[in-house]
């Protein structure tokens, strides 16, 4: 009998009547015959909840005990879920990470999976249970509960697919499947059927908020397949593979297979700090201690014989980043700095531009045309990503979905 | 140094402001020179919160779940308080009843704590942190989440102070101690100094409502002192240990230490089943297979050669009781059968009844000049307990205390 693992994103469990669809959903897959894992997010908004109530108590956060604290959001929606389930007339069990078996690195708020001890869930799949398992949470080698960050379900379901040795992992979200771009910004988007591992990642981490990068990245190491679809809709998504067939009305224009965007951008420039590489190479040393993840870096000398460095990084980042440039200037005798929070990326995103030199001047003529100043660039085997202003981003991204031949004809 | 367990009920972390004086009174205890062990309630209302909500989704409460979802508001709690101490700058860490190495029966909903394995608490003592363990809440040998039922915190804490060889448990509490009566209702009550365990249980087990019987009953059971007092307050509250010194301005009249009362009865009588031990134990025997737990027992055989049998349980039960004897009416051929759930007990407690047989007619008595029906009685050796009818209670109460001597003169 062969095992699909389910994962149901908080807006999928908001309440009652969506715990109760969910559980209608997963009983179907477990009467087709298969066994079944569901992975479950907390309910709704009730992680931004906890974190409300944190913050008047301590607004450090500390991350031991915030992990213990959100750790609860996710083992009360397993535990409902499997009361739906029961409700229903099905066997089923709901285990937190620690009781899946899910290790992970003692990392607080941004552990990683080390290894799934399987043991217990297949256990109670044998003895005909469907399997509940809390998403975003593991337990590490000391007995703490580690949380896999946000969005981090996906990541647990992935692993454990990859762990069982699935069929399939299906993710269950708001949206129907990965889009050309997002259709509420371009009416002639559409729905891809089959995405790359390695576009799907660029798509990803470009901002189409559908999968998390992170879970994408284990299902192509290990090549698992994903169908990312619809909690609401029974249609078909978008399978995620290791070589995706391309659509037939495609094949003669497939340079570009989406355009993403992310607003969440915060570029930070360093002005005339000394020009080597011990002081550029501290202050990306600062930044990775300060845990704060890095997207687009350029650094260029400049006439004074010194150097200027620009960066981006989530606007979360934002105190963090003025703090511990704040701390260097005297000491490292920068030049100044400017941080900026109105920045947006567009990107294009397509396995058939490695083998076609002049997508990166089609996108900059496209946007060229639209009278968009392009700020920082970044290019990659299969995307290129520019910074721009976040008033133009619509614009932008309308303009390259027209530019690079992606809008359906039937809409 | 000596360990110090303090245990704080769910009115007691009902919000920020609340969490915020119980880690102050922590750290107090901690600066004092002791390692404390902080054990705590799920917030104020959350328990109901959550069940309301899973009984929208499955009406029966399947109890591995109910256990799953409702461990949640302790560690919501532990987390709190943790961060609320690493906010006064004090070393603190949160601990699951799991991660605390409290064992339990594997019994859902009402489990039994089997021993504890103290190591990681020691562990984290050792190295100068406050230690907060969730309460109500223990892990089984197959690693699922047990409840210990309704005010199961008392007895988590009791039980950690055994384990631990603490010098004193504190049970923090919305009253500022045991009263020789409700101060609500009477207004010459007076808080007791010090009540002996078997007093204690007496009282609580008459729903004095401030600790729980089986966490006196642990205590007694290893000689933990207890110090039940008020959260708000600074003040002394109630010693309760094995020889309770009796206060001086009492020695001539102990007979009779509180009154306590009961809202919470349920009366079942059954009429005109077959008068033999068969039957009658059939139907205990029912009775527990289901859980319930039966207060007051009492049968008679009637003029038909039948017997009539009466018992008291909580009201919760009465769907349960309900339901079995309506299954049982024709397989036993019993006669009818009543419940009644109007009712309510008064109880005179004090160690000194055993040496003198004239308390019950005392009681009787007074109960007879206030007009006041006495229905079911039972009696041990340190308290004797009437069922009267629930308008009566206060008045009851009131005369009893009057009648007993426990007036104090100064209010």
């Amino acid at each position: 009998m062969s095992i699909v693992v389910q994962k149901f994103g908080g807006s999928s469990v908001a309440d009652a009547g969506c715990i109760a669809r969910v559980a209608s959903r997963v009983a179907r897959m477990a009467e087709a015959g298969h066994q079944v894992v569901a992975v479950v997010s907390a309910m709704g908004d009730s992680t931004d909840d906890l974190i409300a109530l944190a913050r008047q108590i301590n607004p450090a956060l500390p991350q031991r005990e915030m992990d213990m604290l959100l750790a609860t959001g996710e083992q009360q929606s397993i535990a409902l879920l499997a009361m739906a389930l029961l409700h229903l007339g099905r066997r089923a069990v709901s285990l937190t990470g620690a009781q899946a078996g899910v290790c992970t690195d003692g990392l607080y708020s941004r552990a990683k999976i080390t290894h799934i001890d399987c043991r217990r869930i297949i256990k109670e799949l044998d003895t005909d249970n469907i399997v509940i398992v809390a998403g975003f949470q593991g337990i590490d080698e000391a007995g703490n509960i580690n949380t896999l960050g946000r969005g981090g379900s996906d990541t647990s379901a992935v692993a454990l697919a990859v762990a069982l040795e699935a069929e399939l992992c299906e993710i269950f979200t708001d949206v129907e499947g990965v889009y050309t771009a997002d259709p509420r910004i371009v009416k002639k988007a559409w729905k891809i059927p089959e995405i790359s591992y390695d576009e799907m990642l660029e798509m990803a981490a470009m901002g189409a908020q559908v999968l998390q990068p992170r879970s994408v990245e284990v299902a192509k190491q290990y090549n698992m397949p994903l169908h990312v679809r619809s909690s609401f809709k029974s249609s078909r998504g978008t399978i995620v593979k290791e070589v995706a067939k391309v659509p037939r009305e495609m094949e003669k224009e497939l340079l570009v297979c989406g355009i993403a965007h992310d607003l969440n951008i915060l570029k930070t420039t360093i002005f005339d700090a000394e020009d080597n590489s011990r002081d550029l190479a501290r202050i990306f040393l600062l930044l990775a201690a300060e845990n704060i993840n890095l997207d687009m870096i350029s650094r260029s000398s400049n006439r004074n014989g010194k150097q200027d460095i620009s960066f981006t990084t989530g606007r979360d980042d934002k105190q963090k980043v003025e703090k511990l440039l704040k701390n260097l200037m005297e000491e490292m005798g920068l030049g100044g700095f400017e941080i900026v929070d109105t920045l947006a990326k567009v990107s294009i995103v397509g396995a058939g531009m490695i083998t076609n030199p002049g997508v990166a001047a089609g996108m900059f003529q496209i946007l060229l045309e639209q009278g968009i100043d392009i700020d920082m660039i970044t290019t990659s085997e299969i995307k290129i990503s520019c910074v721009i202003d976040e008033t133009r981003v619509n614009d932008a991204v309308l303009a390259l979905h027209t530019g690079f031949n992606l809008d359906a004809e039937d809409k």
